[in-house]
């Protein structure tokens, strides 16, 4: 492994940050660009079932804050994204990003209808739970990307699973869009009063987390 | 969005590479540094409930080709890895993960009871199905950064979740580990000759991505 990778350095320098310092400001360009990669991730088939939520509004964060067990994070990071599934990847669906793929490369969708029928019969074989399940895998690709991209640009950052879905949900009125929240990051700089910076990385060894075949 | 960002134009230059220049070879350190970020790759608590298979073996590889519909990227590809997902996330486990931290962080595991109470609560609290549901998600977090790793390094990707995981299971012993596979990244060169290279990549607007609020 060589100890010169600036990606690997970045991985390393990154850790779930507890306690931001509330008067850094995440420049709006830096927020552009993690959005943006977040944006072009890929997923399987190129299906992109999510959203990602920009939540600006100080009442919605503050709101989102009692959803997550009042963790300060939510309200003092200077951004705040959440992530949610699209929960209704159907025939319909498939028809419009069809459409779209399209569009974009100037051929007829009747050309693609190969594909379409691939994805249709993909889908349809799925239970909803499956289907739910697999399409949060997709959304948590984009979670790896926002991180690294965070981490690349000296940003910091937290990702959160600890908060009521549900109660997320509703404040961001997602349900009746057929979305459901999964996952938030907070962005911004770090505080210097945040112990856990100074925590030691727990990772397993390469020999546990890699097997060679 | 800046059009200059090195982190955007790697993630517009990837795509899902259909066809690899077989006579490309990764570099052992190019390699070495993706799986170090798979490695470093947050997952939720820190749990990491995954293991990364690197095939070598061209015997393996061919069986893994079969048992993914005779995909050319399992074997034409310089590297393959197969991620797979822990399937006994449990108290053991959480007990062995909580040594772990008291080792890395000098502390007595003890200290680390509110900690470990929390993590048993919150695993306990989930069926089978959703904890490994819940655990594979965290495994996609590592394939984004597996991906975004690669793109950043121009080194070509494709990830790939066509193929019979318990085929895969099977051929890698996983199954008899409690893991199983969910995806496989096959990496190295593009071939001159994949078309799909050319492709115009196709992404949601920014306006239907994402959401302000």
């Amino acid at each position: 492994m060589p100890n010169t990778s600036p990606i690997v350095s970045s991985m390393e320098w990154r850790y779930a940050t507890k306690k931001f310092d509330a008067t850094k400001k995440l420049s709006k360009e830096d927020f552009s660009e993690i959005l943006e990669a977040a944006r072009l991730s890929p997923s399987s088939f190129g299906l992109q079932p999510w959203k990602f939520i920009v939540v600006k509004d100080p009442k919605v964060r503050q709101s989102i804050r009692e959803a997550a067990y009042d963790q300060s994070q939510v309200t003092e990071a200077s951004g705040l994204m959440v992530l949610a599934v699209n929960k209704k990847i159907n025939s319909a669906y498939i028809d419009e990003y069809i459409f779209d793929i399209a569009k974009t490369r100037g051929v007829s969708p009747n050309s693609l209808k190969g594909f379409s029928d691939m994805l249709k019969n993909s889908v349809s074989g799925r239970s909803t739970e499956n289907l739910i399940s697999w399409s949060s895998r997709q959304v948590f690709i984009a979670l790896g990307i926002i991180l690294e991209t965070a981490a690349l640009k000296n940003i910091d950052a937290c990702p959160m699973e600890g908060f009521d879905p549900k109660k997320v949900d509703e404040i961001l009125g997602l349900e009746k869009l057929s979305f459901a929240s999964l996952a938030m990051v907070a962005v911004g700089y770090r505080s210097a009063e945040d112990v856990s910076a100074d925590y030691k990385k727990v990772r397993f060894t390469k020999e546990k987390a890699i097997m060679e075949v």
